[in-house]
């Protein structure tokens, strides 16, 4: 599958389309999902001037060789929270991101969760509330390409 | 205070000179200080391909109007972890980071606990084991400065 490396710019661009889609003040708590996600979610702590930014992380693993289970190792701290924004890199297979919105609408009832991707692939389980461009390619990320010690 | 711009490229060639300074295969464990330590915590999970990161949070608030006082919300998930590196843009005060360490140390006594910032201060109370350059100005990160509504 084609690579299509991801640069710092396309990234700044893409964020900032993204935050013209989320609505204002909306959000109290944002939440990243470990790793592809902590950037976005730190940046758009920083556009919507939220403080409450907290991450979350999942683990893949083939557990019958018929499909994928995901665990989900959550340490947040929601009890303040009521708006919570959940950001990942990309909505790929979207069963991370599934599995998630579900573990968030099971286990915190009283939290409103919204979702947002920079990337959406239209074979997604999931899509998003909020993502930007829809992704044809394999995508490499700047925080995967650039700080690798070839490049150094 | 002279006010210094520090841009994405900035970013990437001291994220490089601070992944020279670490050890190799040390650490199982990067906890991001938010906001200012997360992507820099992303950064280097990803070329230390280390997978456990988590984030936490601290919040400044003047007790008696004499000194800061610190407040740490940590929701870290610690048990399986021995060596951590401990995350943050800049060591300024040196308050919040030597904090964290102290808090690190006294409650996950098993723990080795290392700290890593870009940024030092000289008139900073903590000194971080590794760091990059030292801040003589005030440091606008673009993570504050590039995903503002003005410059949409």
């Amino acid at each position: 599958m084609e690579k299509l490396y991801y640069s710092y710019e396309d990234f700044r661009t893409d964020t900032r389309k993204l935050l013209k889609k989320l609505p204002e003040n909306e959000f109290d708590t944002i939440i990243g999902v470990a790793r592809g996600g902590l950037t976005l979610a730190h940046m758009l702590s920083e556009a919507l001037n939220i403080r409450n930014v907290q991450s979350i992380s999942t683990q893949l693993y083939d557990d019958t060789k018929k499909r994928e289970c995901i665990t989900i190792t959550d340490t947040c701290s929601l009890e303040k929270s009521k708006n919570v924004l959940l950001v990942d890199d990309i909505a790929d297979s979207g069963e991370t991101l599934k599995a998630l919105y579900n573990h968030f609408t099971l286990t915190y009832p009283h939290l409103h969760c919204k979702t947002a991707t920079l990337f959406y692939k239209s074979s997604s389980i999931y899509e998003p509330d909020y993502w930007v461009k829809e992704a044809a390619a394999w995508i490499e990320f700047f925080w995967e390409a650039d700080f690798t010690p070839a490049l150094s």
